[in-house]
């Protein structure tokens, strides 16, 4: 047994070493995860165990290491790796307990985009909201739909989601009103941090992901859908999702999960070219949706119909330059069955059909105080666990109106 | 004749005193424009003409200023009033001609969100795509409809903007292409910038508008309708707008549109109470569009359904925070006549329409090589005249796609 096994959470051996920051009683810093511990790099960096990457001492979030591009990710990486692996008399004055550290949002979010590539969410949204008529609409196949959301209310796995207020029209003949939200829900998905920024004017090519883009977090993007309902006619989701989208504390580097890229589903029609992939890959990521402790869903990553690198070619195929901290959201994950889906409006069928959780209660939307749990694995090399951080959050409700002057 | 009276230039007297970020053979910082001058606000804090600030030495971006709030604002703005009114032997040291000043991106854009307030653009938007079916949806009047767009790519005025990519499947018997957009258009559009944040699950008030936003920018938000009219089904513009957002290089504060508001237009149905203005008033912004020179139309501010204090109250009503940066804009703006309209979709009645530009060419959406100004201005006190700054870029065509790997 290595001093670094975990068994309270397996999926954070030397495979996995993700990325995150933290507070501790030492001060604020980045690090990366080794199994019940954080490996403080900043400490590290200062000893000289991880050289000359000038990206970790004295940094409280992971901006500068993001942007330095895919050979100095892979070179600290592999340094790592060496230390951890070495033993632990080496590294053990740089380590922290987990427990002990408070895990802050790792980066700093630049544009938040959030896609809707799952063909079963999306014919899923469909039937339930147009019975007898569901589709996918004519461009679903040829690009990966998506739109910006608010980069400013993400938060990291812990935080309280305060319920939302927003208008409504749950009777078409009768006028909208204002309070909160009692339609609210989750979206599980999984996330992509980009490090290496690009030019204006210039497309990354869908091979040119792993350059760009460092690694992937869980994401829940909350959602009210009455206020989604009422207001996204005809520019799209707004106030309905911009009041929280919460992440993982760990940003797990694409090289880990390298042993799980399977097959990705093929695509009919074939794709524009700028969308082809000469190496077409998902990556197999097991979610599971915990509803105050309940597992109630699990999403299987690998069954997206667009890819990260064809999410990441769409985005730029107009010019518009990526930069460090740039976060894509897959879309809310659903598997083909109702065990699978990754949103509770699929879960209860538009609130028509009412789950059971394990303390006997029922549910179709969230209430005060449910806590929703999104966590993820994938499968390391020779078997081995990775695992992606939690995302978790309790809804409440503190609204305050600010007083008028 | 005052010294900072600027023939060339009329508009920058002391009534209006508005910021930017600059750079200069001495090196970067931040300013206030006065005649055709900037006054360094970095030297001048040095020198002791600003007391005790501390938002503007060494300071690269007005980041720091915009967080301090109101009461700070007009502290800083009435000492600067003083110097410059004070005659010119006082702040000659801390001045440097505007002809001898690189105007940069003058604050951090945190988040970037899109309005769709003027009813003569959304009358006539509905009228080009649905002839004999135009309307409103049924939230417009109710709530103002907006959405997010990228922050990474607001630039300032005269930045180059590269012709976009993108898909687009003008005949639905086909199937879609991939290639340079063929209808460029502009919307000239008001933004708006918030300097005081504001906190997670707290709506901030119409009445609050004045504390949180510092001031005024013209927007060209630059948009391919052939992308979007590919893309936007169900979840709104994005690469559409995505590539290239302009924005003055002078910031404008609120309080030099004071002398400039006027009553805003009556609002049937009356809105929900979040939304009620005790003070309801419009901004008297006269703007001009000008194609190669051409003025094609001069688009009325004050006519816009929903006013920025109303946007700002739903950008918030949801609980969902404001952070120092947020830029937010009207939408654009369209009078009710086809010489007030702000967009050349509708000059051109969707390409339908060309007009005649001075030098006899003939136009429907923009060509390689296009220059569009967008100049506005207020009456300030005493019939002087506040100019916003222009904001302005030109269409290149300079595609690169990134070199497979």
């Amino acid at each position: 047994v290595s001093w670094y096994q975990d068994a309270a959470a397996p999926g954070f051996g030397p495979e996995n070493l993700p990325y995150c920051a933290f507070t501790s009683a030492g001060g604020a810093g980045v690090a990366v995860r080794i199994g019940d511990h954080l490996l403080n790099l900043g400490a590290a960096e200062e000893a000289g165990l991880v050289a000359e990457a000038g990206a970790f001492a004295r940094e409280h979030l992971l901006d500068r290491f993001l942007a330095l591009g895919r050979p100095e990710w892979r070179r600290v990486r592999e340094r790592i790796t060496d230390l951890v692996t070495g033993g632990r008399d080496r590294v053990a004055p740089v380590l922290l307990p987990v427990a002990d550290a408070e895990l802050r949002l790792p980066f700093t979010v630049a544009d938040y985009v959030d896609f809707y590539s799952s063909e079963h969410h999306a014919m899923n949204m469909s039937r339930i909201l147009r019975p007898g008529q569901a589709s996918l609409q004519p461009n679903w196949r040829h690009l990966p739909v998506g739109y910006h959301g608010r980069a400013g209310t993400v938060v990291v796995s812990g935080a309280d989601v305060v319920r939302p207020w927003g208008q409504s029209r749950p009777d078409a003949d009768s006028p909208p009103r204002y309070g909160p939200s009692a339609r609210l829900d989750v979206e599980a998905e999984v996330g992509f941090v980009v490090g290496l920024g690009s030019r204006t004017g210039q497309a990354v090519g869908t091979g040119d992901f792993r350059d760009h883009v460092f690694g992937a977090v869980l994401v829940n993007d909350w959602s009210a859908r009455d206020l989604q309902a009422w207001e996204y006619q005809p520019l799209g989701p707004f106030l309905a999702k911009s009041f929280a989208t919460s992440i993982s504390a760990y940003v797990v580097p694409l090289d880990a999960l390298e042993p799980a890229r399977v097959p990705a589903p093929d695509q009919e029609p074939p794709v524009l070219g700028h969308l082809v992939e000469a190496d077409r890959y998902a990556y197999d990521l097991r979610l599971a949706v915990r509803w105050n402790g309940t597992v109630v869903s699990r999403p299987p990553f690998r069954t997206m119909y667009w890819t990260p690198a064809q999410q990441l070619a769409h985005l730029t195929s107009n010019g518009a330059r990526l930069r460090t901290g740039d976060l894509y959201a897959s879309g809310t994950v659903s598997g083909p069955t109702r065990a699978e889906v990754g949103s509770f409006m699929e879960l209860c069928w538009g609130g028509t059909e009412p789950v059971t959780l394990g303390d006997g209660s029922s549910r179709t939307f969230l209430e005060d105080g449910d806590t929703v749990t999104i966590s993820g694995t994938a499968t390391g090399p020779a078997g081995t666990v990775v695992a992606m951080g939690d995302v978790t959050g309790r809804i409440v409700s503190e609204w305050r109106s600010q007083s008028a002057k």
